[in-house]
């Protein structure tokens, strides 16, 4: 059984090895992937982004844990949610946004304290509720048995840009990585205008209003538009860091204007 | 069989990897988990209190290679402790003095070299000597055949403050973590006063006076001690940095005056 | 079935667990490590440099893929080399030359389709060509169905010193470890003269002159030439950064003179 874990808490500290050592005393057979540690803390949007784009990678049965939780601690619900064929664990804070948005999904609170440590701390709810419920269903125990189907659970809005007048919309960073590409919410699938039409995309100090097809079409130095392996635009910068040279890092507004 | 690894080895060097290949090359069942390699390096104090939260996460029979070991090299010992059912090996530098004080420990000086590599190094005892032993451990090896009981191994101080006259001790920064809270030696069940009486802690450039219940208590900005996860009271700062607001890293001395 | 992995990815995005994730869906039963994410991006010979310092740590039939590419995406040739029992899955950019200088190989043009991920992408030849690649090799389909062997696979320059002029040499830096030694590409084994003879080694701003052979004979603050553990001399700076010191990073020119 694979386990994932996405989560804000670093590689320096011990939660991450503690969390594996929970889930390893309850399903010693689980194969737990790393699939990042460093999203910017609380940065719910660059969770949610981070996952979808992993999950479509793992085989049936694999269970998610995304554990980037500003609010632990006050009364926001852990949930499950159950999508083609794979589980994902978390707060309910809309961190599975992209996911309710590509495939059907089934979310149910977890309430089922049996499956959670003895004693839970206000802040460390990943090792202490996340975590067991995850082992517990790579171990096999039912969705079912884990808690009841909810409808209301939180849908965010940094899935796509929102509209903000004629030809405009107001879009967002979700990630930038590791090389300072700065992506964007505005699918290439969803905005095919950007290819025929101007445009401008004012992000932090970067005005950016050209689209380039490959990385060697555009001047060094220059900043541009480009379709990321994610589906998302992306902006990027030739030889150079497009979040440095913007200014803006995950979870900051940016600006669409289509001519 | 599980086998923890925690490090100041930093992840960008082949090291980690390396040992890891002597791991499974001796125990291929061996299901390894990083506690973490970004141990502040030679940061004694901060590596054992890092494996002292950690262990007891894991099931019984877990074994945890600690390499935290500025003496490599040096004729500081190789050792084996048995604590509780699980198995710790590092170098005998005081490392583990917070598993002696938490329960009842055997320690053993590591001297069969049939369980090194062939070629121990001056340098990489972590490859050499604490990989393979621990291995070898975990593949079935009885502890006993590794080496003899020792008594005389080292206690470090870090594990909490020492007196320095009425009503004041000198304490320790253990740690700061990924969110730059500041983690003392000070247990808060061992200083329950701080909660009733006046207090002072010095810690670099700030002096700390509030003890808070929870983040929201304080003001932004400001400066406070919190009892956190750990167990150990914490400095932190409301929505900032104590760390670098204290100008204090892992390992520096603090001074608590109570009144 | 064990399986390594060593990128300039970084551990930020998704890149890396996504690998993780194609190669269990392949084959289950792998066991993944990481050998180090934190190749300076688009270091050919750092990574070259840290593959061959890990592999022969591992046990026969370790499938080992290196990513560190700055050609996807351009006609350069996934390969395959067999090499002591064990296989390297990667770009064909000189990535493994040291391996080719180490022991017998077996070098082969990777064109098999039926082992790639069904939709190759142009940038992430990571997770659609090595990673299931790899994977199919570590569940057991032989080498010869991958592809034909080649014997014209790149062999780069940064293996070790070229000779310039009279007792010269034009060096290279592969690699600036944790601790910010300069790992030069400068093997002990094949410099003898250096403990014996007047040298002069100019990287960056330093020149170095005087050898080591334990960091306590130097004096704090000065920078010697050491060899380390991995056999290449390295430049030390006793408690200091050397790579600081000196402003060198990986790929730089260093040269050498014997007087």
């Amino acid at each position: 059984m694979i386990l994932t874990l996405t989560t804000d808490f670093g590689l320096t500290d011990h939660y991450v090895g503690t969390m594996k050592g929970v889930i390893l005393g309850i399903c010693p057979k689980a194969r737990i992937v790393d699939i990042t540690h460093g999203v910017t803390p609380y940065e719910i949007g660059e969770g949610g982004y981070t996952i979808a784009q992993a999950w479509r990678y793992f085989p049936k049965k694999t269970v998610h844990v995304v554990v980037v939780d500003p609010g632990v601690g006050s009364a926001r619900r852990p949930i499950l949610v159950e999508a083609a064929g794979q589980f994902f664990v978390g707060p309910d804070n809309g961190v599975f946004s992209m996911i309710y948005g590509a495939t059907k999904c089934k979310v149910r609170h977890v309430t089922n304290e049996r499956y959670f440590l003895r004693d839970v701390s206000r802040t460390f709810h990943g090792r202490d509720i996340f975590a067991p419920v995850a082992a517990h269903l790579a171990a096999g125990v039912p969705a079912n048995s884990i808690g009841k189907l909810v409808r209301d659970h939180v849908k965010a809005e940094f899935v796509k840009p929102q509209p903000a007048g004629k030809g405009r919309w107001n879009a967002r960073v979700l990630k930038v990585d590791h090389f300072g590409n700065v992506i964007t919410n505005i699918l290439a699938s969803e905005f095919p205008d950007l290819a025929t039409r101007r445009f401008r995309l004012n992000a932090g100090t970067a005005g950016v209003s050209t689209l380039a097809r490959s990385y060697s079409e555009a001047a060094p130095g220059s900043m541009f538009l480009i379709a990321g392996s994610s589906g998302y635009f992306e902006i990027s910068c030739n030889q150079g860091n497009a979040s440095e040279a913007a200014g803006v890092r995950p979870g900051v507004e940016i600006h669409l204007q289509l001519e």
